[in-house]
């Protein structure tokens, strides 16, 4: 039998190709070799989304978006985690066996902390809900960044304590360690983020991105001069977007010199373009029929998510006596 | 039309008659004038219980002693708070919009922090579950003592901060103080507590009362001297169970001189066991189809509760966006 994965995916806006190959890729990738089930954490994120509209097309969008570059609603569970509030039942009971000092050692809320933030309860219990994410659905596995590895940690913790003082009804998680994926840098030599402003779209136009990588910062090297690849943005996205063979090739010219930035950068544009088109038409095809797809997607992923997890909760009432 | 009263009842075990007119003579009192919706609040025990057999019997227990007292399943909504879990995903979402230095403030936290406990997640956000009992039933007004006052003005607060960023959704509660209740003190003339191992049980046979009443402490005064019956513990419980006419005369002969205390106990020993009668009957013969009487009631009331709160949380889903 497969092992069961879960990991949460927030709806949080237009993706670029630093979430497609830091996150979205494994997701993907991942739908063959577990029983998968992705959901978008919007319960979490109304910790930031406080507006029905957005909230709403945020959903629609990230829905459209994995299914563009390939997550298969036939071979996972894509849910949304709203269609599932028994995880916010099970939140509550786990709140009752577990104490403050320890939620407070969360790094999440230290961080949030530190920056002297007005820190919401939903961020600081959140741990606790994904603990219930988590725990309701009998997960083996929880792919994670190293910086998201204490959250599963905090979930086995939970499940063991809730184990030993009701009796044995958890499965104890553990984290999936992402290979690790090379920080994606954006046009301006930074991580590639939003708050830079130095994003590709994941779905961007053949003009966008022909603009979009023109304008990464090179040094000033003639065409003939050697270049060390490993110094230049430009080289570094190749490095997701170039064949093996082709990369190889790009590399040897760069050091022994004869390629220049304008022809490293010609090239780039061509093997991104090639790359983003079928995503990209892919997911104007789905755009045509979004509310269907995405309801009815969502509603069969959901139907069997809260099957399982009131399945796991008639248990849990059960141990605790709330009958 | 009725205003909608809520109320919430810990099953905590065992009631004495300090918990009868402190808390359930009033709940039974206003049956009538409001649209009551009592409930169990075992949500909330968790904290506390964390066992399931003692959960059990406890929620069964604090039924059949309401009834026993005189609430009346046909006129209010009396349920338990499992019953309707909308209540745990509206505290969530309350969690979002509530800051961690807002919820500090709390007097029960602050209280708890100070005798420097190990605080449960549970305790430090009961007051926003508490918020979600009441402003997901459309609460007018919540009968509270001067130290719970806080908890309906938080609910209060966030209710506006709801209505501000998501437009009008909750009805502003109200805190209904209860009238001053007269502290009820124990037969050692502290306040009438189980910790204080000083109650006279509501339900008690007539020895136990009679042994209960006869261990009161009182001073060594001779039947005839003038005795101040403000300063007798056994003239205190007199005010409880005696008739106006019956207290009037005890008072006058207690100042006059000519009533001992002997005599007072015998007559207070009576009143209670008058008392106390009828309701121990009503108790036992409760007790004899407990489990099928309990599910019935809870059942229907569950039903009623659970109806009105998924109305309320379908407008709340939609306000928030999460469809």
């Amino acid at each position: 039998m497969k092992k069961i994965l879960l990991t949460g995916i927030q709806p949080s806006g237009k993706p670029h190709i630093g979430n497609y190959f830091g996150m979205m890729k494994q997701v993907v990738d991942m739908q063959d070799e577990y029983e998968s089930f992705p959901f978008i954490a919007n319960y979490h994120s109304l910790n930031t989304i406080q507006n029905a509209e957005t909230m709403r097309e945020n959903i629609i969008n990230v829905v459209l978006d994995y299914l563009a570059v390939g997550l298969d609603p036939q071979k996972v569970t894509l849910f949304k985690q709203s269609d599932v509030p028994q995880v916010t039942e099970l939140c509550w009971i786990l709140n009752t066996i577990t104490t403050m000092p320890y939620l407070m050692r969360a790094h999440a809320f230290k961080d949030a902390e530190a920056k002297n933030k007005e820190i919401s309860i939903g961020i600081f219990d959140y741990p606790i809900l994904m603990a219930a994410d988590i725990l309701i659905q009998d997960t083996d596995v929880v792919p994670v960044g190293k910086d998201q590895q204490q959250h599963v940690e905090m979930a086995r913790d939970i499940a063991e304590k809730f184990n030993r003082i009701y009796g044995e009804t958890f499965k104890l998680p553990k984290s999936l360690i992402k290979e690790d994926v090379a920080v994606i840098l954006g046009t301006d030599g930074q991580k590639m983020s939003k708050s830079y402003g130095n994003t590709i779209p994941l779905f961007a136009e053949d003009e966008e991105i022909q603009k979009l990588v023109m304008s990464i910062p090179t040094d000033s090297k003639g065409v003939d001069e050697s270049k060390d690849p490993e110094e230049c943005n430009v080289f570094a996205l190749h490095k997701l977007f170039s064949s093996e063979d082709e990369l190889g090739e790009i590399k040897r010219r760069y050091v022994e010199g004869g390629m220049g930035y304008k022809e490293s950068k010609d090239i780039l544009v061509k093997n991104i373009q090639n790359f983003i088109q079928p995503l990209r038409e892919k997911r104007k095809e789905l755009e045509n029929n979004k509310e269907i797809i995405v309801a009815e997607i969502l509603k069969k992923g959901g139907e069997t998510a809260r099957e399982r997890a009131e399945e796991k909760m008639k248990e849990v009432r059960a141990k605790i006596g709330i009958f």
